[in-house]
């Protein structure tokens, strides 16, 4: 459900705007909120042709000079009591179970199948309607209100944030509604694929500089390098949210897949076009929090890559060079659980000579012969976990610096990153959030990259490394299947190598 | 509900493509529907990533080739055998019966609410969802492949004309759902307006020539007219189908509001544009069969206004001039069933000398008079309606040619006309389709033109009326309103004039 939500990097630009107090915040908060839900009173009741513009931009910009309490006070409001008509429902369902349900439907068909179950059309038609909450009202007119898809963007960031800090279960079923209504409207049918050049507006191109959150933009130049020659950026436009991408896409030609983000952002002045062999997609943001969850990247990779072929048709490689946000928090908790449970089987000492059932030594041991034979002035730790764990989470990234450190880590960080890519799971599917991404998308584990992003986000996520994810153009419909329905990875044999050698260990 | 479906004409072009008949098609069409039948079961059935474009792009043309009986054959396969799981949805409402509804939801408050209903919430999610028909998946799947959004609304084209022939509830309930779906699709926020110009690609302006069937465009010449000088057109185009407007009206810049369809399509030359005063709706046309019902043109009429408004700010009056489909149709009906009424009366020669109470002379005296004082060798009849229905059905409209028989029929055909569209109802809303449509925008009926179309469609829509509806700015949400809440009908003192003649007779 949640890749994308995870798997590309999000702004919270909006929150900001959120949880601004106005500086008579205090002493009106209470009156504005009246006014508020009065407000949101009538534009979800007034019928149809009352509820004017005027009544849905009061609402709007009520909402937004609201507090972050307010806001959280209105939201459980519109939950809890402009859901259901609960004693409706269960009138209809009560009519529904008096209708007798013909055992096999193949016994009877043409006109008499037909009056047999137009009481069941009737009924069932009317139970989806009376299932539909009060708010979906709210939802509707908005929709169709200029700007009104981008304030419920924006409202479910809202909602989003309230539920990340506490689990409410009707603020999660309106969450739930909202998130289905969206996906509706946002289908990719409604999305227009547009190329972003030099010569767009300043406005959209702010928006790029904003929302970029993988690789920061640091200036205007910056960014015309980002669209100039070398150079591709895609995005999706939804009509209703004008001038501002809901997801968009940087790509550089290259000679070949890049082994770190440096080369890709620095490779001043980049090659002529015609000898690049390879589009490499190196960040994909999307800019609106409230669209988490909703799958807007799916079809935006197929279909760049579509485009880049038919203008280019000496591109043959498309990869890209992702992070791996979730590999060093998984290893740190391993890490330190592990060494945990070391360290309560050298208590407890076991008669028997077995260890624990849980414990697993994840460093093999020449791995584990040359972490403690570090010199001990510098690191701490009585197992080569409890050392790789003190080092990896040293001040200032001080292994780094240290040729020595490095010497050590790299051998152990790759291997457990390929593991990590290649076997960490959850319900199936790759723990990694880009990763699941990228392969449900349909591309393959190709090479992972020691110190490719230096960046303090870089060591932090990930210990430096990044990985080259590869779509091939002959295999994506095929990979997606077999990830989707199997949870199979794909990956090269280099990536298989390092996993192997763990096996073996 | 219905409004736009007959308020704006529609062409079918779509079904005659799907009425030719192979050449095999007597020999293979058993095949063919086999064939197209397990397409469409791959196509809902197989899992998401399985559905590859090729098999949805298999089953569409293989709906195409089938014949118009097979088309039905497999749409009712579609309706009865891909709906609901009527047992799944039994279990489900016996669950939700047995929690125990609170009897007043403000006695709990918080968490325990939520608690309270946090089962309610999981029943209801699974219910909604469980009474989604399997069908559903089907359009979904096909709302994001190219091209299938225009496939959906062939295919309801394809619905609507079997249920003009047969009612059949299946059929029935599988057209409402894709409606619903369609109408969230097609929302105004997912629609762009499109000034049409002499500068569009041929490829567009084709399909106004091919769509306009208000007043058929004949030539190139005549296109290049209603894009030119004094004239604007502008559409509702939807990114999922490119190049092809759903819905497009065009206008005329004018002097003064036109009284007949000549002075707009022969003001040759049109007037300096700066000269214009009044900007008239003269035709709107949807071209989809298939989006019958779905109101495209609400949003379409006042955003228009808006943007001429901003163009040209010397443009004080917005009017249309619009045919009454359905003034005719009414009228000798209303004549034949009180000219059988007065015979019966007559044979029956009641005792008390009272009429029956059906009977109704829509005629007043004066008129009655004038009619029956035509020479009798030209007319047939026993009184004044008779005379007026035999007159009005005559071949080639023999009235239209006569001054005499013209001078005695405007009197009765202007003030029946104006209580038709003023006074006659259905359900509490204007009888007239293209009123209806017009009046729950917001317009008021301003004038009626006698002898306004002289086109044989003209004569046997309306006798050759047409009217001038008015959107007064200061007055489009109000009028809008109270025809909403109560049916009320603004109009004009003319109009109110022709009425009130009536009621004293």
């Amino acid at each position: 459900m949640n890749t994308e939500q995870n798997a590309v990097n999000q702004t919270q630009h909006q929150n900001s705007e959120g949880n601004q107090s106005g500086p008579n915040d205090s002493g009106n908060s209470e009156r504005e909120f009246k006014q508020v839900r009065a407000s949101m009173h009538s534009a979800i009741t007034l019928n149809k042709t009352e509820v004017l513009d005027d009544v849905l931009n009061n609402f709007s910009e009520g909402y937004f000079s609201l507090s972050h309490e307010n806001r959280r006070n209105l939201l459980l409001v519109l939950a809890r009591e402009y859901d259901l008509d609960r004693s409706q429902v269960r009138e209809l369902i009560k009519q529904c179970l008096g209708l007798d349900l013909p055992s096999d439907k193949a016994q009877v068909s043409g006109p008499e199948e037909d009056s047999l179950f137009s009481s069941f059309y009737r009924i069932e038609r009317n139970l989806r309607h009376a299932l539909k909450p009060v708010y979906e009202d709210l939802f509707d007119r908005l929709n169709t209100h200029p700007g009104g898809l981008r304030f419920l963007s924006n409202l479910r960031a809202d909602i989003l944030s309230i539920l990340a800090e506490e689990n409410i279960a009707s603020l999660r079923a309106l969450d739930s509604y909202l998130k289905e209504k969206l996906s509706t409207w946002l289908s990719p049918a409604a999305l227009e694929l547009h190329q972003i050049t030099w010569d767009d507006p300043a406005s959209l191109l702010e928006k790029i500089v904003a929302y970029e959150a993988v690789h920061p933009i640091s200036n205007l130049l910056d960014l015309k390098r980002r669209l100039g020659t070398g150079r591709r950026c895609f995005g999706y436009l939804h009509p209703a949210i004008p001038g501002e991408p809901l997801i968009f896409i940087e790509v550089a030609l290259l000679k070949d897949v890049a082994q770190s983000i440096q080369d890709v952002l620095w490779d001043s002045p980049p090659i002529p076009e015609t000898e690049a062999t390879c589009a490499l997609f190196y960040s994909i943001s999307s800019t609106q929090p409230g669209l988490a969850g909703i799958n807007l990247g799916k079809f935006l990779i197929k279909r760049v890559i579509t485009l880049v072929k038919r203008e280019m048709s000496h591109i043959s490689t498309f990869a890209t060079l992702s992070p791996i946000p979730g590999f060093m928090q998984w290893l740190l908790s391993k890490l330190a659980s592990q060494t945990l449970l070391a360290e309560a089987d050298m208590s407890q000492q076991l008669a028997d000579g077995s260890s624990s059932t849980f414990y697993e030594n994840i460093l093999n041991p020449e791995e584990e012969e040359a972490l403690m034979g570090l010199p001990k002035d510098n690191v701490d730790g009585t197992n080569g976990m409890e050392v790789m764990f003190n080092l990896l989470t040293s001040k200032s990234y001080k292994w780094i610096h240290s040729p020595e450190f490095l010497s050590v880590l790299k051998k152990p960080l790759m291997r457990l990153c390929a593991r990590y890519l290649l076997q960490e799971k959850k319900r199936g599917k790759a723990l990694d959030s880009v990763a699941n991404f990228h392969l449900q998308n349909g591309a393959m584990v190709e090479r992972i990259n020691w110190l490719a992003d230096r960046s303090e986000k870089g060591l932090s996520q990930s210990g430096g490394i990044m990985v080259n994810y590869v779509y091939s153009l002959e295999h994506i419909e095929e990979y997606a299947h077999s990830y989707f329905t199997n949870g199979e990875i794909h990956a090269s044999p280099v990536l298989h190598h390092y996993v192997e050698v763990m096996a073996s260990a």
